[in-house]
């Protein structure tokens, strides 16, 4: 046993470390596809006075330190390298406080999203931060990779929802603001380092959420479009005649309905092809169904809409999420894939469909390759799957989605952060100027880089 | 003349340098009430390379340099100190871009306020930030101040409407990310450490802004509650009725409405008098004005509301705010004052304000004080007047309000900032850890500490 881990077994307990095959496998791998690598320890704090002392005595022995929530992240983030100890939230759950005067929830970083999201509620309020992952992945994971979701069109990414953090630095020393206003410009907002870096800066250990009124009288459509622009035009008018209203407006292309109502074996929703599938919801309130139905009668006669269908059950509300979440049963059809989170300017997105639709058959003729998500967010999922898919192609893929990209000013990653599978791929989005500026900051916080070594930077 | 400014002018020209007598008076001092103080020199750039080349200079020479934008700035950041070499964005004007199908606005640094929202209007669109400066007060400052406002409630501070920076740092490294996408989580979003620091990490050069669809149908409302909690019912229900179209509402406390309706000259809006009147506007939309007068019926009923009336005419409207806008006179009838902006979470504002009505009577009996603004924020203003106020009577009134605010866990400042004047007064609001984390950001992005010294920290 190392001598790290014999201190930290001295400080904290047999409990709260755990070496060799007394290490789950959950512990293991992330939700990123690298292949599973046991840490050297893992760490089980209760307290965040536990992981300030873990911290503390990894930094004393130069020890790099992987931290881990919910294990959801597709970028590899918390997914352990070899000789890394592992320091999982998985024990510091629990909602402490909701204070209703002032609309925001306290909870440890460890909580599940679910458990935080159900507390809410049950407060008549609700949490702005929504995602598929909502059962496993920890509110700290999400602050931690600024997680975006279904909802961030009208309640932002997790930034927007935090008002508060408690975050451990990497020697031990614990920062805490758990602020609940709205306003507060007393000195540097330092909260704002921790969201989004990835573990890379610090450990969540607790935090303050501000929380919202439920919308209520929620309305569902499917519409189909002909091509960005008219989308582009439908969004502005929802956004002009229900302000604040607009929940939903994913995108689906006609290649991703091609395999949702192909192989994916969902019905096809209207008679015609159309270029472009919008999900559409709208918390209509007190206004009822016929405000929605008329604005997408007048929409259709404008043109912008070929078709569309208003759901009139919560079976049809699931109907229409169906297709949208037809990518989780990609692995049981579609052959070997790679799947892409990227953002690109909404000016430059017919572009990027159209570079996309040209130079995957181009290159790859057997492949299948579909595009969709949250447009409204400038945010899309590109799905490639090919039989045969080796190291080599993979990374040509890569390189032909990135390419389009860096010619349109996108993003490489829009919600799911870079980790450690797209940190080659960084200096596409950012400039030499914007990672030495990282860098320093990481160097300021983290100055012998143990925390998350590899990720990011 | 000394060797800094030779090397400035060397490198800028006699147009953009200016020293002695030819540095106007508006150099000399901002909105904070300090002494005006005439700079070592005053540079005017015109251009991004123009403040790199200057701060390279000024780094090289260890010359403290102080970032002025509109001057309107209530806490001393951009008024000079002895000795310090004042850069001016003034000349960096001028919106570049308004890109509709991005819904964004790209502007230089110095560009007025009102100018920017002038633009966005004309694109049919809205900007969120907004603040009574506007005429004067530039993007540069509201972004290094994280400006609130009146619409906070509905657009967020400044910080939510920033989509990209650019940004010079100490030594006149250029950062720049124009993003226009509302999600890109590639790498650290490092724009927010210049997002309310004042000025003291870099000087802000370009920013682009994510716009919103302007609110229709806006309606206006006073109304008369009994106290805080009646207010915040209020509030909830406006929320969960006419949710994301809530746009304003403002708080006025009984001493406020006195000293408005007495000395002030304005009429008595109420024939009894109440603890607290309320300043709402909701953006309706084609809902019409039925719904809003509908939801004040059902408030008054339920006995939340005591009184109200509903603006019939922009005249209505312009008289309801004249009470709001009552302090902007302040100095023409009442004696020499001391202003307060700081934040009180909702669940403590009514003990704050029984404290304020405790404290200040018992220690200066012959003092008015009032207490409004932002209360949906948290953000409250206090204003104390007094005859004879002498720096020991300002210090010893700013010792009883902060003390109100330290016990309640509030912030020293909602949304002014720290700046020079409330930098003794910082550890009310942070703890040690905070603010030694403060000091390393600091460290790490300006090391000689030449960016607006003895700003914040
Ligand atoms: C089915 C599915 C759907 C998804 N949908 C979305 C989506 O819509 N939007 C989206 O943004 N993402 C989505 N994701 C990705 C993932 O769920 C999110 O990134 C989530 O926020 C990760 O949370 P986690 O607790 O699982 O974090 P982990 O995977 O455990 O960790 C993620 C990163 O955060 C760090 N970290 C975790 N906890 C902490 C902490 N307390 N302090 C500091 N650092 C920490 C880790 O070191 C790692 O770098 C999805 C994933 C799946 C599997
Ligand atoms: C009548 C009136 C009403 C006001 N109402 C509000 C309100 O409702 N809400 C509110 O928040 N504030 C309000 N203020 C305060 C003030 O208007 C804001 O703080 C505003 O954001 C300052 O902008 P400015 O351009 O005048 O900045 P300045 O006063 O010039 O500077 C303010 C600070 O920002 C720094 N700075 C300025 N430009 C830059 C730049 N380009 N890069 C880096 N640093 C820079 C300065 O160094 C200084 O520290 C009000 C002031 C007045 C006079």
């Amino acid at each position: 046993m190392s001598d790290v881990t014999s201190a930290l077994l001295a400080a904290l307990g047999p409990d709260r470390v755990r070496v060799g095959s007394d290490i789950p496998v959950r512990n293991h791998a992330d939700a990123s596809g690298l292949t599973p690598t046991p840490p050297q320890a893992l760490l089980l704090p209760r307290t965040t006075d536990d992981v300030a002392a873990a911290l503390r005595i990894c930094h004393e022995h130069g020890q790099p330190v992987v931290t881990q929530g919910g294990m959801t992240g597709l970028a590899g983030g918390a997914h352990p390298q070899t000789g890394e100890i592992a320091l999982s939230l998985e024990r510091m759950t629990g909602v402490e406080e909701i204070d209703e005067a002032s609309g925001t929830l306290t909870a440890l970083a460890g909580t599940p999203l679910a458990v935080i999201q159900k507390a809410a509620e049950e407060a008549g309020l609700m949490c702005g931060i929504d995602l598929g992952a909502r059962g496993s992945c920890t509110i700290g994971g999400n602050i931690a990779t600024n997680a975006g979701g279904n909802q961030v069109l009208r309640y932002g990414m997790a930034r927007r929802n935090v008002l508060g953090l408690e975050v451990v630095l990497a020697d031990g020393r614990v920062v805490r603001s758990l602020n609940k206003m709205l306003k507060n410009n007393a000195g540097y907002d330092w909260t704002q380092l921790f969201i989004g870096s990835e573990g890379t800066l610090g450990v969540v250990t607790r935090v303050v959420l501000g929380l919202h009124p439920r919308p209520q009288g929620i309305q569902t459509a499917l519409c189909a479009v002909n091509g960005f622009p008219a989308a582009l035009k439908v969004l502005r008018a929802l956004e002009r005649r229900f302000p604040g209203r607009l929940l939903v407006f994913e995108g689906m292309w006609r290649e991703f309905m091609d395999v949702a109502t192909g192989p994916g074996g969902l019905a096809r929703p209207f008679a015609a092809d159309h270029d472009l599938c919008l999900l559409i919801e709208v918390a209509m309130g007190e206004d009822g169904p016929d405000a929605f139905a008329g604005f997408l009668s007048e929409v259709y006669e404008s043109g912008a809409v070929e078709d569309a269908l208003v759901a009139q059950s919560e079976a049809d509300r699931a109907k229409f999420w169906a297709y949208r979440e037809s990518p989780y049963e990609y692995g049981r059809y579609l052959p070997k894939l790679i799947g892409f989170d990227v953002s690109i300017p909404l000016a430059r997105m017919p572009e990027a469909i159209e570079a996309l639709r040209q130079r995957i058959p181009e290159r790859w003729p057997d492949a299948v390759h579909v595009a969709f998500g949250h447009i409204a967010d400038s945010n899309i999922h590109v799905t490639v799957a090919r039989q045969g898919m080796d190291a080599a192609t993979y990374r040509s893929i890569e390189g032909v989605v990135y390419d389009i990209v860096a010619e349109l000013g996108g993003s490489i990653s829009a919600e799911h952060g870079i980790g450690r599978n797209k940190r080659p791929y960084l200096h596409i989005s950012r400039t030499e100027p914007e990672l030495a500026l990282m860098a320093t900051i990481k160097q300021a916080l983290d100055p012998r880089g143990l925390l998350n070594p590899g990720r990011v930077l």
